[in-house]
């Protein structure tokens, strides 16, 4: 499969993680946010809404990191990505969805210019901005996770959630966060990063386009 | 069940119309989002994230509209809100996505209020904010879903997609936002109105708290 990727994209970065955990054959196609690549016609013909990542999965492209996730938990069923059971799996989803939602769409690279180009925030301003949105989005995680003593998220195996978490908590560390008040995620961070799967995907092992 | 709900929020509206479908019997507790309640701590307690809606489900609290419609379908089968196939279903995934993700949060009511009082933008401003962002999704929706000539966004019968469209476009219209260059996502709202299920979801028929 290819991998239409950033590497410093929170979003590709979980996609990542799920590829190298399925055990799937990929090669990442590297598209230049910071050129505007994303913003072509060449890529736009591909996903139209200008945004990374997308997945050539070999019977269709596909964008949106969770919607990937989850055809490849279909496609691949092992290991599972989420729990057994209705209601467990609807928690695992929602934990994810709180990055993916709340978080991350609020501190993506093209709100951020629009606040600078647009509203004339400042640096300053910019920051403050992209650390209220974390911390709000943390904090309602690590109380939703904290008083839990197990290894990831959501049990025993790596899942959706962490795929959520990691890349999210790269990007806290990226922007100067203090994750003191967040135990209990940098807990399940630690053992993330210690899977082979989550550590080949860091953006430090994945080209600077 | 009891949803924690408000009448404009369109997440919560995606939820209402999601039960409506599959005929579960429901009942509204409303959280004024305009007086703040959703931030106060008898809500936190519920859902740390402040955020509705919330679907009590008799086997525990849930957040995130999204895996609440998921958990809906995996618990009540009938109707399916996502089609057969797992390609099929990930792109239907990934249209509710991206209104999940890529409008929705920005034009959310908590980032207005940031945006007017931490960044001191003008009203002007604000709805230069708001429909930025519904340009762009509504543009990258359009393209995708131009040339189908189903009723729905995938298929024949409404689904985990049309969910996410018909409250961004009732949003869209509450802003003011020239819906003309959207016609295939004017047509599949049309379809949808007429049913009963999303009918009797409609802000307009519930309770302004």
């Amino acid at each position: 499969m290819r991998l239409y990727d950033y590497a410093r994209s929170s979003a590709a970065y979980r996609v990542r993680i799920a590829l190298n955990l399925k055990g799937v054959d990929w090669e990442a196609v590297p598209v230049n946010l910071l050129e505007g690549a994303q913003r072509g016609e060449d890529y736009r013909a591909l996903n139209p809404t200008g945004l990374v990542p997308s997945l050539d999965t070999g019977e269709g492209l596909l964008g949106q990191s969770l919607a990937i996730i989850e055809y490849l938990d279909e496609r691949f069923p092992e290991p599972p990505l989420l729990p057994a059971g209705v209601f467990a799996r609807a928690r695992a989803r929602a934990l994810a969805l709180q990055v993916a939602c709340d978080i991350h769409p609020l501190n993506n690279l093209r709100v951020l210019q629009y606040l600078v180009r647009e509203l004339g925030a400042s640096e300053e301003q910019k920051l403050a901005w992209y650390h209220h949105w974390l911390q709000q989005g943390l904090a309602a995680l690590e109380r939703q996770l904290a008083g839990g003593a197990s290894p990831f998220c959501c049990g025993e195996h790596p899942g959706l959630a962490d795929l959520g978490l990691v890349p999210q908590l790269y990007n806290a560390r990226r922007f100067g966060l203090d994750l003191a008040p967040y135990p209990r995620l940098i807990a399940i961070d630690a053992t993330c990063q210690r899977l082979e799967a989550f550590a080949a995907a860091h953006p430090d092992h994945h080209q600077e386009v």
